[in-house]
């Protein structure tokens, strides 16, 4: 893992750029590293000033009398690399471009960051940037970014894609009342990526969460199992803002167009135990409740509150979020009955009252926390004439100290509980404004509880029955024959080779191999015309259905090419395949679309002719596919309950349907020159399955 | 419509209870009414203190020189009554009861709340409460609360049936720098209802928009046409807590288990052109928006930002509303070019940078409003170093000052944008610190536009050719019978009495008589056991389908008795039912299931074998039910991709499914005992369509 330690906590730092001129970056940034506490040796770098800001200025890194742990640059962009080059044959390892004239302005920056790139790589130096913003680190303390706020400090880390967005949350957080460990701007990500700086983070002790803005998400042959070895030491929320690389475009498969435009990224981030959030308000609500709170061993949560609405819309917000609304056992409640007068309700949420004083809050809080059944606790207060905000936040933080439990506060109004908020904040209870956020941010609280239970498998190593070599010889002759559409018989071998279930399918190229064809598999069987090129079968009589000896087809074998011949003069056919005609049984689909960032996408649902009206999907990514993770896939279906038994029907072999799904995960990942892959239907039977009609595109 | 103006801006009011001793809530009510600037004449009610807070006390409000126009009461419960008969006697006709002691306390409480009802009506008091926190007026302005703090003036009327949420509500909007024309809380309803309320703040020329939280909904026959005529004038929003009166207990029939538990005010709100939302935060933040800004005259939204993230996330949350990113005509691109440097964007959203002048974002903002495809605008301002908030501000107000067009600011940060925010606010522009938020809000103008254009039509009304009597014979006899569910023989009677199209099905109890009727019909038919008690007919061989002749179904008559007779010795079968078998078609569902507030509300969707597991429904309630609402209707389904033509199949015959629609609507609002009502499937065809089975339950 990267290193980064220097980077945010060196000893001796030098600005590449370092000003006299009030105003200019270089200015802004020696003078932010000066005031904003950083203790260490600081080297001003200018050509041309012998003093800078008051300290001593050198000529050139080279010059500096020791190598520099961290070196900020801040200089036009065509003068970049070659300091660049002089830091790395200096020694440097640790490196912040913010000088802007890369990729973003097209043209020449797109060279000029390449050679950036590979000067990084050849000397070895982390490189954030360029066009970055720069970054903070409130513990060391370091503020070698160009905001003249320096943030205030806590325990959250800031990754921003957007510097103008980095700025703006900066200035933001001192009216929200939000601390952070480090930020760090993104820029062109030429160097270290979100990833690096993730991992980093994951063991930095100053660092209890991870939140970042991202716009694209850094290449990763292994994105899943690279972020799963990080996402369970700590939170990890995500803001991913634009849409997915996977295709909207690529959509001529049943699968493609079931994939919506950002599906590849939701899949790749659950999969990896990644939070993602859709809006910046949910980002720094989630990331407060991290930063503050234990968390919860399950999904109970009590709610204490001095108004009875409050209640009704924390139950309506728990609905929401699927979360359980703890009813106490006998003990609890007749410890409550005590604490709480008649009037009130001991029943979750509890209804202290308004007229409640800072001791009935304290008991029902104390009572509530002592109960095994409950995970965590939400505690309400409307500013009443009686509440004692202040009181009631010292009840709070004393009775959720002495229990291992998220306590969450929700202080209902605003100057009334500003020294509430800040007292509770600062030992450790977030605090909002209204009850629906608390109640969100418990059910993200639990379920990075439940991530860190995960249990990453891998099912689709465990597959070695496969044959390989069939495959590529198939893919070889497709390829030969210049089509990207493999043949009915093609894609039934493929299938065979990799253990998929199906209806057998073959082709004949005479009418007398149609007939010991057919007998070889057992009547009826179905003809059908083979041709890539021939889309509409049915409609030309290139199809025949229930065929019931070797001498009808034989016969039916010369008419469908007639047929076929008439409709098509211009296309030569490759004969006629000859397919087993097979019970029916519960319909699914298995699929698979490629994406270009994340791989092989999975797609399972509802199979028939329907399909793409009921939009009975779940998507799973190939790399890193659990085994949890395909019956989760298969639960989020509405199929599952045909396949549980529906209304007295005959239930599914839902074995078989995870077998189709590891399968085709294995085919795919061994195979990148599968495009898109569409199992549609497959008949799901009481013992095993067969597929019907299985398309595979080759890029 | 109840007139409330003297209750909002009385010349003089009385204070029962009102007190010398501090702390108690008839002094702070008094002492509110005396500090927070009212102007009339102020009557303390006291039976001891000749003053109050020095003021003149009367023991009696009859003692008083004139009538008051408006009586606070605050007195224990059980004295409440007898002042408000004196009230009454005296002329009062405006009176809010802040005294508890009611509905709330149960047992006596119910009984006085009854009684204080009852005196209202009498004497045509408008009574707010009892169990009321009171009201406040900030432009009379008159604080008759026993909130601590008078709201800040503005023109957002707040409606809430929680107290200690509206103290909450108070105290946090002078931190959410909110303003409030009114503020009502309910307590329990007891006279004067939020409808009435909603009703005279609509005319409310203080009143721009009206907020409410409410955990109920009080009663009116006609619920969605009384709020439709005040929701065209003036936008009101609602957070609605708790569930639904509808059934998740009332689920015998498919639609009863495809109604959510919330499905009835969901529906009921979308009829009458309310908003509804879900949090507290989109509540005020909708509300703010709503008392500022114009209305636009389409979705049509630009976006300009000096931040490129900040542009990508509007545009995430513009697609998750469905809003239309402007793409510009060419003259505005030209000008746009002029004006926004050639390293920005002058696509949509326009991306003025991070270094923009006032006069950039001026002339940017100038060119878009210009621009006749925009409807809205969104301005979002990053606090990077050379943005001036203040001036930017200022050329935002007298930009949109200009144009008739809504205009939103985003002022992504803290402490800097303090004064921007407030010159906003103050001149008709909401601001936000989220782009997502400001995207909501636009989302909701656009709808509440929307709603002015909304046809309200009656076609219900409109149908008479149905058959009252024969319906109502039809009940007497089923419930002289003691069934509550109709035979399918019987349903069939009623769906002919109603002109709903549906496959003939008669009952005949004997051989003979299945043979005539079976001749009656076209062959084939099918016969069916006739009884209400037998549920799984086809399992004891009670169905026998494809009967092609008047000897067969005789036959098949006393088979299916016999049959019947074997496997339930104990049922009396009411015959066997003969219908005609129909060609299929495209499967749909047309339901009904009861609410308790509401009345009926009418399902649509696929119907056939899995409606349960596909779910792919809509509801609309039969009261008040319109034309476009029924397209709407249909529109909102997946089922109407097959009634369309899905993939070159046939498509099904629209206008047959609007007729069952309107149909079954009259049907169940003329018959208020049918209880539940499910037609699964109706064939729909190319021309006409044909209910296969009907099911009719009564109360």
């Amino acid at each position: 893992m990267t290193d980064l330690t220097k980077m945010f906590n060196p000893e001796s730092v030098a600005v590449v750029g370092a000003s006299n001129s009030e105003g200019k970056v270089g200015y802004i940034v020696l003078n932010n590293i000066i005031n904003d506490g950083f203790k260490g040796t600081i080297y001003p770098i200018n050509p041309k000033d012998d003093e800078v800001q008051g300290l001593k200025a050198y000529k050139n890194v080279s010059d500096l009398p020791e190598v520099p742990d961290f070196v900020i640059i801040s200089i036009p962009g065509k003068l970049v690399n070659p300091v660049v080059k002089e830091c790395g044959e200096f020694g440097v390892k640790n490196m912040v471009v913010i000088s802007a004239g890369f990729k973003e302005i097209g043209g020449e920056g797109v060279e000029r960051e390449a050679e950036l790139v590979a000067l990084g790589k050849e000397y070895g130096i982390n490189i954030i940037g360029p066009n970055s913003l720069g970054t903070t680190d409130s513990h060391t303390p370091l503020n070698s970014s160009f905001s003249q706020i320096m943030p205030p400090e806590g325990n959250i880390a800031f990754i921003s894609q957007s510097g103008a967005m980095m700025v703006a949350i900066i200035d933001w957080s001192l009216t929200a009342g939000i601390g952070f460990s480090k930020i760090i701007s993104l820029g062109n990500k030429a160097g270290t990526t979100e990833i690096e700086l993730i991992e980093f983070l994951a063991d930095d002790p100053e660092t209890a969460v991870v939140i970042c803005y991202l716009e694209s998400i850094s290449e990763d042959e292994d994105f899943i199992r690279t972020l799963r070895k990080v996402s369970y030491k700590k939170p990890v929320v995500i803001l991913k803002s634009g849409s997915s690389s996977a295709g909207a475009e690529a959509a001529s498969s049943h699968t493609g167009a079931l994939a919506g435009s950002d599906i590849a990224f939701d899949t790749a981030f659950k999969q990896s135990g990644i939070f993602r959030v859709t809006t910046m308000d949910e980002l720094f609500d989630v990331g407060l409740a991290f930063s503050k709170c234990m968390l919860p061993t399950g999904r109970n949560l009590a709610i204490i509150t001095n108004a009875g609405g409050g209640g009704v819309v924390s139950v309506d917000a728990m609905e929401r979020y699927a979360l359980d609304l703890v009813k106490f056992d006998e003990e609890t409640n007749a410890r409550l009955k005590e604490a709480v007068p008649e009037e009130g309700s001991i029943k979750n949420p509890i209804d202290v009252l308004g007229d409640a004083p800072v001791t009935r809050y304290k008991e029902s809080l104390e009572i509530v926390l002592d109960s095994d059944e409950v995970d965590g606790l939400v505690v309400m207060v409307c500013p009443t004439a009686s509440a004692d905000a202040d009181g009631i936040a010292q009840a709070l933080v004393e009775g959720a100290n002495e229990f291992d439990k998220p306590v969450i506060a929700v202080n209902m109004g605003g100057p009334t509980f500003e020294n509430a908020n800040k007292l509770l904040r600062d030992n450790g209870i977030p605090t909002y404004v209204f009850p629906e956020t608390a109640v969100k941010v418990f059910d993200y609280l639990a379920r990075f509880a439940a991530v860190q239970e995960r249990n990453y498998d891998n099912p689709v190593a465990d597959i070695d029955d496969v044959d390989k070599e069939a495959v590529e010889a198939i893919f070889a002759k497709v390829k030969e024959e210049k089509r990207d559409t493999l043949l009915g018989s093609e894609a039934y071998a493929v299938a065979e080779a990799y253990g998929i279930e199906a209806a057998p399918i073959k082709l004949a190229t005479s009418p007398e191999e149609a007939g010991t064809l057919a007998e070889q598999m057992d009547f009826p069987v179905v003809l059908k015309i083979a041709s890539d090129k021939i889309l509409h079968k049915s409609d030309i009589g290139g199809v025949k259905v229930g065929i019931k000896s070797k001498e009808e087809a034989e016969e039916v074998y010369k008419e469908i090419i007639a047929n076929a011949n008439k409709a098509h003069p211009d296309i030569v056919p490759n004969g006629v395949e000859v397919q087993k005609m097979m019970d029916s049984g519960i319909e699914v689909l298995v699929g698979m679309i490629r994406d270009i960032q994340f791989g092989p996408m999975i797609a399972f649902g509802m199979g028939g002719v329907l399909v793409n009206l009921l939009e009975d999907v779940s998507f799973k990514l190939a790399k890193g596919l659990t085994t949890d993770e395909i019956s989760e896939q298969i639960e989020n279906t509405k199929v599952i309950e045909l396949l549980k038994g529906f209304r007295g029907e005959a239930p599914g072999d839902i074995d078989a349907v995870k077998s189709a799904i590891i399968r085709v995960a294995k085919l795919t990942l061994d195979f990148p020159e599968i495009s898109e892959l569409d199992i549609n239907p497959i008949f799901v039977y009481e013992k095993g399955s067969s597929a019907l009609d299985i398309k595979i595109k080759l890029d």
